[in-house]
């Protein structure tokens, strides 16, 4: 596969989608993304890079950290923690109250906010907030290579300053005993993890070890097991795009997570892993062009796992 | 791949499990069978056939046919049938009326009744009511090779005395102007797919060219697009189980379809065509000794997608 | 109290408000009504009549015929009726079937439409359809007295025509076995008693029992026990007025049903029955014109319960 | 009427139902009342006090609070309070927070805990918050002619304690931007405010000025407008008894506000107020006992408002 070429040719077909749909700007911090910023890049299990535009800026990666997260959780918890998280798609709103009130306080799966912010409260219990906080940076500086990750913390803070409803639904959780530490101390972890700043290259990078069986090929460090990397795949496919999960399955069939920063993860096991930004959001808060981007990736390669 | 010592395996460590759960009752033909019957079948896409215990067994497809009909309308309307239907996992129970109420008559997917009621109408815009039936009978015949497959009538004629839940759904999307045709014209084929009635072996055969890209690779018949294969699998993967689709993605990695008749189709892009019966039901509608038959397959073969 | 000064008050008053809204327009017999259109009548325990302005033009009464089919279902079966039906607000749309579901099929008050079906089916389970639907014109005609009042044929097939909601609520509640009787059969006699033709001043005379305690002070007959009258107008106070029942009360003080058809029964217990029509509605489906004619007659006599 | 006679004809009648049902148990200040203590008071709007049973023992007032609190608000901002909160009954749990999120953080009514949260915010915008829980402490005083009545600090702890619930609610509802001031500090004065510890004579006493058109009898004091009045107590009658607001109108027939310390407050205008308490609730949260003996109230007095 001409990995380079595939990447050029989606770089210049996505042009008339650039800057389709709306940023994200429910605090400052995201607001102020350049909506045409269009970054996409690949690593191969052999430990090939390729890119193309804007895939060395950092972005807020957001949502697309609940991924890393899950991966700790699990190593925590194994599947104990779905006593507490579900694993069925949502079917509404990423940030709906109404189903975790239909079933008594225990979120649908890991990647809503309510069901992350669960993951977190696992982190948590294991090893104290602050020191959370820290695993997941350290984590995400490990499996990206690169020292230069780090949280935002005017994006953390603007988490923490809007996040009325995610504070909303731990104190919901806290309330049916589903959450187990306080809910300000998990929030701020949640907040720091949503700010994460790593660009498409070290993104990709990062999610390596999903596309191989939970080892990263370049380390061979085992940073899962294979039956956690199955799940958080699946979980990735049925989950991975809020209220578009559907719909990306439909026209990518790659597991892939999203965040409202623009960014998009895809995972082709045994393959590569593949990252991809642009800051402009369809309705669901996905981003537009990135994946259009991976719908094109997917067609140009036959990599959809359908 | 020992295709038949996977099979025999499965047979006999699946034995436990055999009983658990319980027979769909809502209609006398369904509650009459056997709860301890398993039957298993694999169709390689080298056309090999491999079985173990009941597989030549005939059983009530049941939502399975919703796969065929599927196909069918597909063809008819291409991605202009999603105008009508959505393609979400739903988040509720299968034959829930309120998404439909929330989604203005809009049913979440092709697989729950609401979904499959709007394919069925498709059809019989196409091609009228009878013949639309026969259509269907007609491609199940065809894709298992076996003019055995039949409609069994006791069936249908039980479907259409108890079916007022699915009555009540009809009559609502026409009230939202979604169903095109008359409620109980269409009603009347939805009874008679739900009844038809076919065996493991030849519903493995059946779904051959869902592993295929479309192409019957025995007869070489071009039965669906390889974009429409795409989409019918990933649908089955986010939207197969009711809402225990996530929990399938997660455990068995494929795509698959069940039916409350105890059978579940499942499907390995390039390689093969599973079905297996067991008529006991978990709480969420499926087989139960199906679907840890499938997890036991998954395991054994490393074919999981993930 | 001079009545006939406080009616023309409010006849000379309500103008600017007449036409502000929209005439239902889901059946064709409906639309044709003239926005403007405005009556209203007033009947004292003592028998007096007054009224103003189209007082003696003959409208579709709709749902105010649920108070004439509720009267007749307690009679019949007492309290026991509420065992199929609930006697709650319901605090969403009027033919919301979302509650239905999550309720098992039992409807939360008799004043919905699912309710209102339930009481039609208690009807005919004592007395056959067509029975059924003679029994709800007689009643109108003896409390009316006025052999005049009729069921407009066109009104009653346009019902049935476009009545696929209501179709699918009473199939709904076939499923789960809370209607008693044939769906088609039921809903038959609902759309004839929808579509019964009275004018304000027969309204108004056919409600005064439920201002006397359940005796018809002219006949000295008695329609309804104290008790069910104390029940039938709890019901009108907390359900009468869709999703602005909390509002009607809040304004007029006083037990009340609307119709579609723009017409509005209230009850004064004690004093009088008053009618009002007014074809154009406000967004909860209530005449516009004649919730404000009502509120400026509680205004004005003080007759506000509250 | 002998007043008298009739609440010791209660008092009698009501001891079979003593103790049936469930003390509210949610916080330990609450779960420690005796199930079978039961009192009543009322008191004429000629500033005459009837008592039985233990109406002279405090108790916890809880959503009581919420007529006070509301009457406050309504002075301070009239009409424009129902901005920020609707006057529908709400169809569901008390403190559901599934209908706030469909009506986009806007409480159905004063009554439900969300709606009660914002009428809180409102006084709070006008006085801050310190000021704001002494207004209404001093208001209960002032209506009570009792300055023994206080704030149980121990409740009020604990209610703060167990508030996880309606620290979401307020959360959710500044996400929304409906609650103008901090959560935490709106939360601590309706904290508070559920703390109010009364007896059936002082709450009684209290509840006068609903029973005479916002004026005190006995002081003369204007205390809410006539207007005031009339929607304060409708809201009683279709929103005060939790999602058995319409049972209770359809049982007493009178404007009433529970609590789920087992406190009851009933109006009748022009005639009198009724308290009576009994610890044991029925499922829906309203005291089981207290409501039968408003039921018997009603029935032996006929001063059922239908």
């Amino acid at each position: 596969m001409d990995w380079q070429k595939v990447l050029d040719e989606i770089a210049q077909e996505i042009q008339p989608e650039l800057g389709v749909g709306k940023v994200a700007d429910y605090i400052p911090a995201l607001s102020a993304a350049d909506p045409k910023a269009f970054g996409m890049a690949v690593t191969t299990v052999k430990g090939e890079c390729y890119r193309t535009g804007d895939a060395g800026v950092p972005f807020s990666i957001q949502s697309i950290s609940k991924v890393l997260t899950l991966t700790i959780a699990l190593g925590f918890e194994n599947e104990d923690l779905f006593d507490r998280v579900g694993r069925e798609p949502s079917g509404s709103a990423f940030n709906s109250i109404v189903q975790l009130e239909q079933e008594q306080g225990i979120p649908r799966n890991p990647f809503i906010n309510a069901g992350a912010i669960i993951v977190t409260d696992t982190i948590i219990t294991h090893c104290r907030q602050k020191a959370g906080a820290d695993l997941i940076l350290d984590l995400a500086r490990k499996l990206s290579c690169s020292p230069r990750v780090r949280i935002d913390d005017e994006v953390a803070r603007s988490e923490a300053l809007w996040g009325n409803r995610n504070r909303s639904l731990a104190y919901f959780m806290k309330s049916f005993g589903v959450l187990q530490n306080d809910p300000e101390e998990v929030l701020q972890a949640y907040f720091c993890q949503c700010a994460l700043e790593m660009t498409c290259q070290e993104l990709a990078r990062a999610g390596l070890y999903l596309a191989n069986d939970g080892v990263d090929p370049v380390t061979n460090q085992q940073i899962a097991t294979h039956a956690h990397v199955n799940r958080i795949n699946a979980l990735m496919m049925t989950c991975g795009h809020y209220d578009m999960s559907g719909d990306f399955a439909f026209h990518v069939g790659l597991p892939g997570k999203s965040g409202v920063g623009g960014g998009i993860l895809a995972v082709v096991p045994g393959i590569c892993s593949v990252a991809v930004w642009s800051p402009a959001l369809n309705k669901a808060g996905n981003s537009h062009a990135g994946t259009m981007a991976l719908e094109l990736f997917s067609e140009k390669t036959s990599l959809n796992l359908f």
